[in-house]
């Protein structure tokens, strides 16, 4: 069964009561928990971390080596300056996808840039909850 | 049951003989019918048109208008400078979703600005096939 | 009597329907009769044409040659990119009004930017349809 | 009956002797008494003023609320710098167009600009005095 | 007793009436009368000038030298290009503060950038009138 | 009483040892100690935290929901790029003020913009320790 | 025997009478037959095509695939922001050379900047008809 | 006899007092009557005016006009922002220099820009009071 | 005998498995001895830390003060962007030495830009483990 | 007979071993020696001359006033910053073609501006030792 | 007796024959005359030099210290490129004029900036001969 | 025995003498006689070259193609904008390492790019005489 490492970054934790009108009003556990059931019923496991620390979204991605088949990361506002985790998704073999809640180009211009998103296999934003989730059907059928 | 207009642009119709590397090398009539199967297979109508001209992929969107459920649209490079394409998808109200079969933002760096997505809902890229079947996936389930 | 060409662009077949807080909510037919009706008021033939694709308005300008006394062009998005359509009003010898029926000054800034103006007589842009009958009162009467 | 101001910027007062081939060989008490005349011909007071200081010329936009029903600005080399008239013409509700009587797209890159044109409700420009003339006119009628 | 010199700029007269939702409802000799009472009950004698010229501003700011011991100024628009006002602050040896009523780092791209703060001890912004007090405070206990 | 949590970003433990010309000779527990009892002498309960983790400022941020009335912080370099700052200010309802002991204006360039004021309320700079004095003063009495 | 396909854009039907300071007198039927005699005189057969539609442009492309042995293209004001024709041209295995009339490089800014070029093997410019007759004797000899 | 019209700009009243490392300790008036007196020698009358109002700059300019064989202007800080300074100069037919006592390439770089300069016949700065007596000169002689 | 604190940033405990091409096949461990062997040649006492978090990077930077005569520092991807690190150096007197194992000058252009390296004594880049050899070798010579 | 001047700029005397997968692998010698020969073929006088030294390309160019009846350079590098030699050719009356033997568009970016092609008719790249070949043939026929 | 050292950059050779529009018809020889004589007249040894290598004027500008009191200098195009001769100017101690025979702010834009400026004293432009002459009188009377 | 080539340029000849405070005091005969030393000592041969002429160095570093077995290279000021020497480096097989005196990082900001980086194995500044020693010292070791 393949194994997929969810990464969420920085202000994730806050959905739900982060900006409703951009995130929607699920809250961080509702939608951790509903991505691991996903993931149960299209036959992939799912782990799901998430950290404010850039340096441990960092650590997250390293560990993904030799343990995931997949990596599907939204990185929130390090999307658009961390050369770091560009650097570090380098690093490991594992493919990432990367995803976004909210239509990134539909916002402020300085979020239309992925520092990021060469680094991945690809990228879908704008689909909410389904960003996500088509990310791991994305994995769980190639 | 749900109808869905799969806008295809500029070159799309090399598929297969256009850089493989980049593209891969299925051709545009097996695309297309691939599309269409697929769409069966979940539930949803899926016609596919495909035009060289800016114009008529403009005609294309503002005929989904009354008609269609949602639009995928591949501008092709259209993506990257067509005002005209982003105008005329703000002009309709059905839902339209931006794909590309390869990671625009792991190219050229002209290619990784999108004039086009800021009236989608959103976008799919890098996934090849895929990227547009994750998005049909989301319009027969949403 | 003099001949005016007017030459409408890119999705403005859409008027009526398309984005109606910024163009209005009179319908394309609607404003195509009334500025030939207002022509005729003011004592010129108004001939109208309009075209999605880039190159057919190309066409009807180099049409104007030795036909019509004056153009009156709304190039809709054409208008910010259209370094053929500059060349295109250049290879003419009819004198040329840009119109625009929202204040383009007043929207995004990639709006601002009319890459067609340097070559016409003159722009008037904002007063809506008046937009145009200024610029047949214009012709009109020098 | 309507009342229009008319306010002109700096430099138009040396209109006629001032570079004759951009801006025409009228002198400026002409071009007034010209624009006073020809709104008593269409049914409205027009009243024009000139200043080559641009706190005087915000001084005339102030005076304009509550006793004009339209502005109708030339600001000259200010159109290009002054956010100070730009945040003039926001402070009052007298509705404003911007005019120029040379085509400033045809000219200098930094005259293709307009620091001013967001606030107003259009702008008509390169039409020679007739920019004023349809300016009044849609006042008169609008 | 310590003499503060309150110096407004352009368009700071309409107060009140001008874009309410920016700036408040307090009108222009409301906000004069209240700093001038404020610097008495703190200690210092305030006095407050207005201009809408740029010039006169410039002759505000000299003519503090020598005469009070802290300048607070807000220099409306003239803050995003008035190079002038850069070197009149930098002409005298009075400190002075930059005040503005609106956060204007929350406001239109061109409004973030300050010409005249680096000629100055430091800026306050976004507090309405309490970013003058904030002000008058700092001068009246350092 | 109402509670206001100063956050002080990366580097601000080093004051007083630190660039002294820039930021003064007070060290940093002096500071915190100062900001304490000044509170307390306006009315206020004071909390001070310091970091020199970004993520950990992100959690200090979030901690102030639902705990705290008012938000004052020196992010220190980090006002200068971190998006995840800014996107942790509008995450949650608490006011912020941003502040700086030295003018961030008067220094290199790459100091003049503030990627996180747009989120606060406002911004105080180059007042040395009065700078979170009078943002105290401000929530004290607002 | 050698097939080449020339490939005119937009604006060079007007030959002749379009600015014939830049382009010169020569009509463009007259051009056309030139060049396919001057094919015949070196040994190469000449076709020539043109079209003021970029997407047609594109079609003309594609159609050289197998049926020629080299495209000489000279896009006109395509060349400056055509990413569809740069595509067209990577999506064929058929040389092509990028031809200009005037020397671009002495024009305006915008014109000295090509899209498409970097898809071809070369580009002659500035030397009128020659630049065609060139390109062909390269063919014709290589 | 030769007459010129010499012009200062803003700021310049507070020569002596102002930033003395960069201009000289000689005060305004000192160096006004050292420029007529220096007139006198070479043989040319030399008037000599200043404002620190742009638009009153823009009126002394105007008068020049049939009045003076020559302007000597140092605009100060509008040198580097004035478009109606440059139209100014541009709108009367007596040649101008522009004169600045400092080397305004060393400074700032906002400073090393002239918007005025392009109007002038040529410039000459640095040479402190001697920039003035070498543009009398060269007026005297030419 | 001199002590010198060697810093490693962002990813660097993934070298030997990280893009061997660019960073060579030597893991981290491995480089780790290396470097306090070689300091032991030279004669000078070598640590060796490594954090993927930024703020713990500036501790380290703060931990040298008093405590080591000279810092080498590979800020890793931080280099490009962290002005916390480019304060933190300078916020101690501990000289600072900046080394990469690759060329960045010969990477992609974002890496062409030390953020960082303005606060160092020096930087030695592009010359693999000799980097981190040489900048000892200086320390413990000088 | 008509006298060609041939003129090669910096580092082209190391074709052959210079980066041969971008110019070939003929030797500098052989190509001077063939494009003499080839101006002979066609009815010319072929000089060929080359330079590493900006200034010493200069004089070559001043040299042909009077002597040659054209001039062909590739500058090599100086192409891209050269304002030295721009100014050179505009100060000759003979017509002059800038070759490069690779396609300059296809290269670095830096590659695709070229300073010095304004000042000469044409420009021809890409074609290898053609781009000379074809630059005779003009100079010989026309 | 004061010497200088007139220092001519590139092309200046062509002085006469180069674009008389712009630099006049005065050859180089009677020029360099001129300028010996006018020295004499106003009683400094004059010495003139010309070079169109970069690297020759550097030496020309090290020759200078010790030897000459004043160096006049025209880089001609170096002037918008040589940062070779800003470091030289820089490097001896002898005061530098730099003098330009054109406007250059009147000029391509890319001649509005000069490179050396900042490292002279001070820069005379647009006079012609005089621009010289003037900076002669200078050092004559300093 | 290894044979290494130092190729120093423009100004360097001036060390010493030249802005002691960046450069330092050794005058640049002691440092060539220095570097030879030093290379004898670790068991190199030294040649040291110098020269101001761009092309020079060109002709410098065609030299050592078979000569030499490492190149250490100081353009001096031709580093930021010489791209003749850039392609000089890459026409060699000999590999060359980049050194500067200064840390050109902490100066003007057109010093912090090298053009020619890209071409070496990697750089190293700011070490003062250090920085050609330990280049000397990793070709010596390599």
């Amino acid at each position: 069964m393949k194994k997929i490492l969810i990464i969420n970054g920085v202000n994730l934790n806050m959905l739900g009561s982060r900006e409703p009108d951009v995130y929607g009003k699920t809250d961080y556990a509702t939608l951790a928990a509903e991505l691991v059931k996903f993931g149960a019923e299209v036959g992939v496991t799912v782990d799901v971390v998430q950290s404010n620390i850039e340096g441990e979204i960092v650590n997250f991605i390293h560990s993904a080596q030799g343990n995931y088949d997949g990596i599907i990361i939204n990185p929130g506002a390090f999307t658009h300056y961390s050369i770091a985790l560009l650097d570090a998704i380098k690093s490991v073999e594992v493919p990432a996808i990367e995803v976004h809640i909210s239509n990134v180009h539909a916002r402020e211009e300085f979020r239309h840039k992925s520092v990021t998103a060469s680094a991945c296999v690809g990228q879908i934003c704008g689909l909410g909850v389904n960003s996500y989730k088509l990310a791991i059907k994305y994995f769980a059928e190639v």
